[in-house]
């Protein structure tokens, strides 16, 4: 998988993309809709590069490439990224390659020239949706989070029997995702007190968030058809940062025996910027089962994945108050931790999808469940946090304290990848932030 | 509620339209989406009258009508419903009215006319799905389903303490819904079975349906935005049969802690037909909840919901075997039972989808979760019948059983409403069949 545009010595012609903390040097190239902040433009695709975007749209009417990479920017460079998600891996990797010798130092005069009337500067855009969402499936596949929650729920039995056998999931709700920026309202509901008889209705008493990566599908499956483990990767266009915000009074009151519905259909957030798994390819890792614990069934097993179906992906999730605001204040680091500790691979997600002949088209998204490491730290949701609300935080820099989020917090996630030897592969960050309950 | 359009003497020109057990009398006026069968014909929208399809896209090119009723046969005319169930109530209505004047027996002769070259024979055409389904999501609302299904997972406590608190759902998989007569493959997947100390992996051994009824979105709310339950019914544009099939060792298996998945997800079936929830007018009647049971909510209560906020709607469940259908046989009646039973009206059903601030769109799907009646014979799923698989069904005219559903069962479900001193209004009828597991 490893090609020249992982070298992790290859630059870039514009100095931003090879600054050392960038998130998106020239190995990156992630995707994202957006067009300039305040304007009614068109939303179109665009690629980051440096403290830059570059737009396609822009890029496609010059028609600087030729074949499949042609075809793929011209997918790219609609109102979604749908088309271009369609098109499969070659077409993706051929549209890679043009991007990454158009962006590169070693560029033509004519490359540079095109590409840099092509360039937006990144904080003067806004964003959409990456993606016409057709259905927004969620998994849970962190088995601390799992025991995490699980001992808040059911102390005596945290982890339910299938857990180790299979990538659970639920269907969740598309029309309520959103992108990174967009605030929410603190959703109304019904509640059962401890050792009430009946249940109160108001507004959510126990929000929280969830640190999750989302994968965009790429072309999907017919109807019937599964697909096997060993083509799974295959459809898999990128990754994303999700916020699967919670309200955990809601949830608990109302999922038995069906699930959670209210207590997360209110608004589930992601990151702008899609990084595609080819541009991950150097921070696959080994998947490795714990010894002792049950080893995949057939269908869900596949050699590759053993070798490297994880991937080590840091992530974090920081508070921003209101007061931290006001204050001009830092955000307050909640957690980090990373995605290798996870139980199950994405491309073992996406076979167990569809194993039944559940049929997944371009655009659709899959979460991957909250993601918790192995240490309490590592916990990638407050009421883990706060061990079910019962132990208050303290956010470092104003002396105020959380056990659940409150009005005016914003949440924001981060996540990338780093190594000696290989390039930097960022996600920029997802952020949300809570509004008062309606009235 | 009740106007012209719903008096039990009105008659259309067409005879078929008049004749005593008609499911479409001018009364009924249900929407599909159709093109002649085995035509490369664009689909589009469709009334049914007797035994005719009106093809609202060839009446449209007439202009037969103005204003309202116009625009809305308009939105109607095109590849799907959802610019018609965007419109809302008074277009509904002023099309519903326009459309009673051109197909009732006192049309004028150019009505007529323009009517007669509009109608295609029911029997000649084939449907596609009535709306661009965005999100599908499935209730659970009959108590005596949750009761009889409660016995076969949780014996000690059959009824969850939230069901009669609020109106349970769980969200679905939307890109699976097919048309009436689209057959689909038995899923495979993982179930454990009893006693077993490991899961395995092959084709589901037992398969369901569920006798079930869904309605579609109107013009929806933006997200953050509830529908209070005075103005749910506005957002309903009408009804349909839907068959929910389950692989219920798959779910039984996978649902603890986050509810059913892939259970569910390989196929949902719903009829062409949709039933305009004015057309089911006459057949509201009072909501009422047994004496001693927790009342609504606040947030679920309205004077009209306990005026006529019940539907009597009479459904049966049908079963063709592969033998019935060599034989030449009549299927086989599973079980029938009314809608007037359910725990929670549609109304309520919307209000509580909305309470948190979820978004609806036109065109999203929802399914009121499997209709089974007061009495064992009622009951609209076979794990119920059948006692969890423990007690053999025998098909009357063939001979055979079943506990559950074998390959090359075709399930038919039926539904209609009917009084003295109306008209009857009928759903026609909701097929699948299911084909043997992927070799």
């Amino acid at each position: 998988m490893l090609d020249h545009t992982h070298e992790p010595a290859a630059r870039s012609w514009l100095d931003t993309a090879n600054s050392p903390g960038t998130d998106f040097p020239v190995q990156n190239l992630p995707f994202a809709v957006f067009r300039r902040r305040g304007t009614a433009e068109g939303f179109r695709g665009g690629v980051a590069i440096g403290d830059q975007v570059l737009d396609l749209a822009a890029l496609a009417a010059d028609r600087p490439f030729d074949g499949l990479a042609a075809e793929a920017l011209g997918a790219a460079a609609g109102d979604t990224l749908n088309d271009l998600m369609a098109l499969g891996p070659p077409a993706w990797r051929a549209l890679r390659y043009a991007l990454f010798a158009l962006l590169g130092s070693g560029a033509s005069e004519t490359s540079v020239r095109a590409a840099r009337g092509a360039l937006v500067p990144m904080n003067s855009v806004e964003y959409a949706l990456p993606a016409r969402i057709g259905n927004y499936t969620d998994f849970y596949t962190s088995i601390h989070h799992a025991r995490n929650v699980g001992r808040v729920i059911r102390p005596d039995d945290p982890l339910t029997p299938n857990f180790q056998w299979m990538p659970i999931a639920y269907h969740g709700r598309a029309s309520s995702v959103v992108v990174s920026g967009t605030p929410f309202r603190r959703p109304m509901g019904q509640a059962m007190a401890p050792g009430a008889s009946a249940p109160f209705y108001g507004p959510c008493r126990q929000l929280d968030y969830e640190l999750e990566l989302g994968f965009y599908i790429g072309p999907g499956n017919a109807l019937g058809e599964p697909v096997p483990i060993s083509q799974a990767r295959d459809h898999i266009f990128g990754m994303c940062l999700l916020n699967d915000w919670s309200a955990r009074d809601h949830q608990f009151w109302e999922m038995a025996p069906l699930g959670p519905f209210l207590g997360k259909n209110f608004c589930t957030s992601v990151s702008p910027w899609v990084v595609t798994l080819d541009a991950l390819a150097p921070y696959r890792v080994p998947f490795e089962r714990p010894a002792g614990d049950p080893q995949p069934l057939g269908y869900l097993d596949d050699p590759a994945e053993r070798a490297d179906g994880g991937l080590d992906i840091a992530l974090e999730v920081w508070l921003e108050s209101a007061a931290h605001r006001a204050r001009g204040l830092a955000p307050h680091r909640l957690s980090a931790t990373s995605f290798r500790h996870q139980y199950w691979t994405i491309a073992q997600m996406l076979a167990q999808h569809t194993v039944g002949g559940c049929n997944l088209q371009p655009g659709d998204l899959l979460g991957t469940g909250t993601i918790s490491g192995p240490t309490a730290p590592e916990a990638g949701a407050i009421v883990e946090l706060s061990l079910g609300g019962t132990r208050a935080i303290e956010l470092s820099s104003t002396g105020e304290t959380r056990t659940f989020l409150e009005d005016g917090d914003s949440v924001i996630l981060r996540g990338w990848c780093e190594r000696p030897g290989a390039a930097r592969i960022g996600f920029g960050e997802c952020r949300g932030t809570v509004l008062p309950a309606m009235a």
